[in-house]
């Protein structure tokens, strides 16, 4: 506890609750540290409780999170420039993630939880169809019963086995924030996706709440997974 | 301990003895959780007690399941209509397992547990007999000391290193609960069989104990993904 | 502790010391259960200290071995037949490993801790090497720094970047029991190895004492896997 | 605690902080033990503390380094010959890590923390660059967000998105401590690179202090696997 600096508003990043979003965060980045999800400090996790959305900090080790590393910003909060944006909660020694726009994208459309992760999956299934279909796209497959774990769009219920799931591939930028133009374009070219890939990159994967953020994000995670076993076992994603 | 709700029964979840049902349950599915078996809330375990049926609640994150979530069933019990069903406990705000009916057709053959995963290796290894063979059919491997690990049918004691080990395979279907019919039926063809895979989906085993179901489920989940690792060496299943 | 019924010298495998073998026997299987040593019940570890042989139950489930279950038997003792061994601690309701006679080669060669795992890798390299080599032959592989946490042979220092290691293949046989034979006669013929392979089966591996046993079997595996992953991409496993 | 022997300077190595290196070091070699980093006794890690110099002992189980196992240097000492370096804590039962020499290098470039892996992933993109390229050579990778983790030189902030990673490779030798001469000349001609591949081996990577140190292990790490996959999916490393 030699994080005096960090001492701004301390008491909304301390709960005994473990169901509070400072204690989730740092419980949440360790398993998706050991699912090498969030590998050398990348990937990051907000989650929006009311007014206040909790993020985990830039450039630090995932699983050493701890409960007074975690920025809270007032939403809704211009997404820029980043000097606009509300911190009410600011650790003094650490950066805010650059995903941070980005996640404010995703809870501008009512999400309640945001994961970014680097997964080498999802890296490996833009990969594939980057080299299939050319720029742009998406990830489609069809036919598993893990579909059923993802959303069919807001209020519609969930995927059936028969549907096929697509997923946006957006181009990587330099800069992590120059995402959230192309993945805002995504989200209106796909309404219902609670997922966008960006290729060689990774994946946002966002939910109502952080157990379905966190589940989806587990089911996209599978299906990546398989999609990549089946292209070198030479079967299609799709029927 | 919120789960004021759930008051009813509350003593068939509540035991101090680290072998009961109740108990079991969530211990096996943070295990199945590791085994990356029950990914994003898919899968399930039920376990019968005497006239006892415990089941995992369905669409929760199964490594986070506590003995309070646990329903509990009188058997024997109607399969069909669900509203039939004689629960003696029901966790007021969770949903009880689509799976119900095909755990309670295991536990008509006598099992004691039945474990229910959406393993990525029993999945790819539908999808490499499928192709090589077409609809129907069955999973065969032979010559590999884990075979030893199965059964051989109830009471003729465990298959033998030369022997041909063979799972049958059904048909996915849009709802989870329409699988019994060709689950039962693939029970009557395949009376001496301990576990049934389903096409692009998973599988259900099941044993005469809790011991027995999850060794067996380990052992068939070992040889699945030896399979597919000899399929893409190019060494056959059988000699 | 409901094992009353194994209190037949129950101070032999009592001890608050971790380094005792009847608390070291389940501290390994945990962690080859989780290595994926010992599937399902599959595979064993035995250890020599003095005159007693301390020996994991064959058929329980590795990974929740407790101390009262461990077998003890008076060192020297006749391998065959199985009724003439001198068990001096039994546990009821268990049942010995059926690899008991291997352990027991090994021992008598001077090892002081023995442990046969299911591995996949060591059963994948046994797969390759009958597919090239046919029945019998050796894996072998060099030029790889990991081949140096392997002895040269009993008191010879461990082996060099630039040798060839060599572990003997035997054939798999109905009964673990009856692999005892070509176990010896790989020792004969290899009379500088630490390890045999089992062919569709797995690997035995022993070492002076038990940290050695252990990382020996470590290094052997790691071997096999980068040797499964070599093939794969075309590069030889020698120079 | 029957470590009595090793009493010289003891205090150099107790003490209740966390992120003491004397603590650091067994925490740190536990987490590389799980990635299969430091298997079988292989690998090792060193932090330097001002003029003190913190190293994991050799030929012990990576996993179970005790704060009592660690030795001591004085720095700067002399690389060579080992009998001239200025040991002030030296557990007498142990040996010290033949990697000395090779840290030592690290540090005299300015290093906080120095780690060696036997990763499978880097043994097999020094084999893959070895046949496409001969002798000598780097591994090239570009395009990949994580590429991000890594550093572009001392002081000159992390690399880009469109930059090539480049992590030079030295060919291996018979003993460890002569792998100096060519890692110093690699640093030479790469006077940017906080890593070194060595082919057949493993790899070496060093950062400004540990946290550095680690998490670049691991984007490099992450970095080596998702290439391995690449290559067998036919994909290239660069653009």
């Amino acid at each position: 506890m030699t994080q005096g600096a960090e001492a701004n508003n301390d008491h909304l990043v301390q709960s005994s609750d473990p169901e509070h979003p400072a204690n989730l965060i740092p419980d949440l980045c360790r398993k998706f540290y050991n699912w090498g999800w969030v590998t050398g400090t990348g990937g990051g996790t907000s989650i929006r409780r009311g007014d206040h959305i909790f993020i985990a900090p830039s450039g630090v080790q995932k699983e050493l999170i701890q409960p007074h590393n975690i920025f809270v910003l007032e939403f809704p909060t211009p997404k820029y420039p980043p000097s606009d944006r509300k911190y009410i909660r600011k650790p003094l020694s650490l950066k805010p993630s650059a995903c941070t726009p980005l996640f404010l994208a995703a809870f501008e459309q009512g999400a309640g939880c945001c994961i970014h992760t680097h997964s080498q999956w999802a890296v490996l299934v833009t990969l594939l169809v980057e080299r299939e279909k050319g720029p742009g796209g998406c990830f489609e497959i069809s036919n598993i019963e893990q579909i059923k774990g993802i959303p069919r769009g807001k209020g519609k219920g969930m995927m059936g086995f028969f549907d096929t799931l697509r997923i946006p591939i957006i181009e990587n930028t330099a800069h992590e924030e120059d995402l959230t133009e192309s993945l805002e374009k995504a989200m209106v070219e796909y309404p219902d996706t609670y997922a966008v890939l960006v290729k060689r990159h990774g994946i946002y994967v966002w939910g109502d709440d952080v157990a379905k953020a966190k589940t989806q994000c587990e089911s996209l995670d599978y299906l990546f997974q398989l999609a990549v076993e089946m292209h070198k076992l030479g079967i299609p994603w799709t029927k």
